[in-house]
């Protein structure tokens, strides 16, 4: 990966802003390093060197972080300011509740079309974004140099849709099957696993009983 | 936390279902640990060491582990053949997407509830589940002896409802808002994160360019 910042970092960013934006609404100007790793319980030295990934700004004695120059920083950082574009690929429920999710613009995420196999829902319109039929995806993804693919298919066949993405030039992979994807090594896949969320809680409760 | 297994043990569960259920579909009545270990691109090692945690049957020289009998055995540990109740709060965009999925039930998590501040909302019932305001939350979940709350509100009332939920009696909370919430140490947190996984997957886009 061309990347210069660790997945941890970048993961952590967003509660960056988060807390930046809370403060900025308070109407404070300035935040300490140590306020931030207060607020998140991480290490302070954690945060500076996470900041000084995503921005030149360096923290004044006594004062710290200008709020909005770093919430700018941040944001151009991370792609915020941009859209970008994506497909969806399988319109089934959890590709239903995605497509009507309008949370993902504020993150910089435009679902532009959706795909399916299925004739019954092909045609259809789910807030606003249409339901094409599976033949059309390759040439969608490249006529609109889209390069986001976004997974909700049944596992047994994701990594098909996968390979699917990736040929017609997809390098970031938004996985919502709970399978494990093989990707070409300049292509990002980022995997959203509700079954291992739900392990995790289920078992937690299981041990108490 | 009471947990015996870690919590990348407990993620990867879950996946090795993924694989044994395919197999199991395809037929097949045994397999080793190095055929999963290659399936899911992980080590035999940490294979054979995560299977073992979840269940005593042993990989048979040769032949490997019957695959029913495994099958059986994590969804067991896992507690997938339970169904566990939860209650959300937030009946936002994202809210509404996660009341309206129906995959839930089969990782063994049924939403009986929902609660929002909104006059606009409440009475209203999404996909058989009813929308309540939130000072019936408390009771709600002690009369039904709920023990998940999963999190759908904006960042800034986060740790608000977290409390209240946890006051309430749950002891796992599932949270979709994009900031670290505290909870006591008897209680299991699991962030699911989308900004986080979009940064991830904007940055490495920005970074082509």
């Amino acid at each position: 990966m061309q990347e210069n910042a660790s997945k941890s970092t970048l993961k952590r960013l967003p509660f960056y802003l988060d807390v930046l934006k809370k403060k900025k609404k308070n109407g404070e100007e300035y935040v300490s390093s140590s306020q931030i790793a207060k607020e998140l319980n991480l290490n302070d030295v954690q945060v500076r060197k996470d900041l000084a990934t995503a921005s030149k700004l360096g923290g004044k004695p006594k004062v710290g972080y200008e709020i909005n120059e770093l919430i700018s920083d941040i944001n151009t950082y991370l792609g915020c300011n941009r859209i970008d574009k994506a497909v969806l690929v399988g319109v089934g429920s959890l590709g239903k509740a995605l497509l009507g999710y309008k949370g993902f613009l504020e993150y910089g995420l435009e679902i532009v079309a959706a795909f399916d196999n299925y004739p019954s829902v092909i045609g259809d319109e789910i807030k606003g974004i249409k339901v094409f039929s599976m033949d059309k995806l390759a040439l969608s993804i490249k006529e609109n140099n889209i390069k986001i693919g976004i997974i909700t298919v049944p596992a047994s066949a994701a990594q098909k849709i996968c390979d699917q993405l990736v040929d017609a030039g997809c390098k970031a992979i938004w996985n919502f099957a709970p399978t494990k994807l093989n990707v070409p090594l300049d292509v990002v896949i980022q995997n959203e696993n509700m079954a291992s969320s739900l392990a995790i809680l289920s078992r937690h409760l299981n041990n108490k009983k």
